[in-house]
């Protein structure tokens, strides 16, 4: 499957006239190399493909590991002696436009890469992930089933009296206890607070009051891939203008997912902006603002992923 | 506090005769807004200040929560209308040469920015950071205080037929029931595994045949400041050889805190290479090899921060 997954990437090296292709995105990374312990914090690795060569650039933190557990890479471990210059100055020759994701390798790393290749070109190796494998499915499935569990334990514990960092704290507890990992940090907002789509999860308490919309935003990181899942509930009973809101927002999705099926059984190509339009233009037909983020996204190794359901999105 | 931060900026844009600066790193975005929630996974803000203004620019997922927390910082709330390029365009008449911090801003949004500014320069903005205020200090202590509290509880479970996995997930229960959080992912390694500087804590079960090295590299976040805590211990009956390696390291480790104290008491400048330079030479001086890592770092509102102790640092 790896190899695989490297044939795919030397074959759009050669599509796309380059010579050779440095990888900086650890998810990226993870995805050729099945080797999952790079920290997305700090740059601990590259690899670097050409048509007959393939590095793994690492350093001796984990020099060790790679060894045991990277087949198909020659490990290039750098250190004081054994400098990335002296590995990019012998690639020097064989490779005339080198790839790089300029959407994540930053201008100083360019720029030492531009004392040994002249021409760098972007090129999107992240694109392969957006169609999964059967076994991917399968781990995204299990993340997503977890989730769903997850979701059942914690409504038993939203309860007036509780703070929305204690909700949190549950939820993770229940996905660790599972021996699984959060896919991003959980967002619980009670009240007001829901109305802040990145809210900060924080000390609010959940009153018995009025009623009160909870909005749960969290995801399982199931053997490294991702699931991802927002719901919005209310405790206490609705207005008439808390269920229009929700009703609204609920029958918007619902046209996406019809367009989405509807484009799929006609074999039709899915136009992920239009299905992006569907339910913004629904919302806004009800007279409220236009919602402040995209539709959608794809998940795997990453909690976003392409493909992206937005209004800038091409179609996929 | 936070307003004399943004001043000391200023201060340095002018002795660096740059009319403004875009910052892109989170833990600087953190560090001069006070708001502590956007990602590090995806570029969700940026910063621009200049003499005579400052930008925060975010999306609408945010902007809720920063118009509440952040002064002093004109929000700019980027969408499909209010592009960021709009703002780049009003600014490009004032800025003549735009400060960029090169280490994190990605190629893509160096071109981005090329469009309305030809001169980029590198600006270290993070330096500021080095020097803590009491106030910083202190939180710091905290976090360190509470790491000591988690060491002395996971003692007590580090037993025959405990998992790597367990002892992390006991670990970090411990800090969350605190309210705190992990600084990183905590690395616990049995036997073998020890010799990995990072490695991935997994099924491992320490046995109670032949005694083992346990190694613990945690750190807690409290209030958004780090702690980092390296221990190496030993379950059972160490062989003369472990004893050995134990205590030339922490021989080392003393050498350097005494060349610092040292250096620090004479009034001379602490010369971060020659700290490790001198934890470093003892232990090949006893025939190891040399470490595979550099010696230490600052801590702050990220777990790795200037200065460094490792060969390359400068003097600090």
């Amino acid at each position: 499957m790896l190899n695989s997954r490297l044939k795919n990437v030397k074959k759009q090296l050669k599509e796309n006239n380059l010579e050779g292709v440095l990888i900086s995105s650890v998810s990226n990374i993870t995805y050729l190399t099945g080797y999952v312990n790079f920290s997305k914090n700090e740059r601990e690795a590259y690899l670097i493909v050409g048509e007959d060569f393939q590095y793994l650039i690492t350093d001796a933190r984990y020099s060790e590991a790679v060894k045991k557990e990277v087949a198909h890479f020659t490990l290039f471990e750098r250190n004081h002696q054994n400098k990335i210059e002296d590995l990019l100055k012998s690639l020097q020759k064989r490779i005339k436009t080198l790839g790089i994701e300029e959407d994540n390798l930053t201008v100083v790393e360019q720029k030492m890469l531009n004392k040994y290749f002249k021409n760098l070109r972007h090129i999107e190796i992240g694109k392969h992930r957006a169609i999964k494998t059967a076994e991917e499915i399968k781990k995204i499935e299990q993340a997503a089933k977890l989730g769903d569990e997850a979701f059942k334990f914690i409504l038993g514990k939203i309860k007036p009296g509780v703070s929305e960092q204690e909700i949190a704290f549950e939820l993770e507890f229940f996905i660790k206890r599972n021996r699984a990992e959060l896919s991003f940090p959980s967002i619980v907002a009670f009240g007001k607070n829901s109305a802040i789509p990145h809210h900060q999860t924080g000390g609010t308490i959940l009153s018995d009051q009025a009623g009160q919309f909870v909005l749960l935003d969290f995801g399982v990181k199931y053997e490294n891939y991702c699931s991802d899942m927002t719901r919005t509930m209310f405790f206490g009973k609705p207005s008439e203008k808390q269920k229009r809101i929700y009703e609204t927002v609920l029958k918007a999705q619902q046209k996406a997912i019809d367009y989405i099926h509807s484009a799929i059984k006609s074999g039709k190509k899915v136009m992920t902006a239009k299905a992006d339009e569907v339910a913004r233009d629904y919302i806004t037909s009800k007279d409220y603002p236009t919602i402040p983020h995209s539709l959608g996204h794809g998940i795997g190794l990453e909690v976003h992923e392409h493909p992206s359901l937005s209004p800038k999105a091409k179609k996929f």
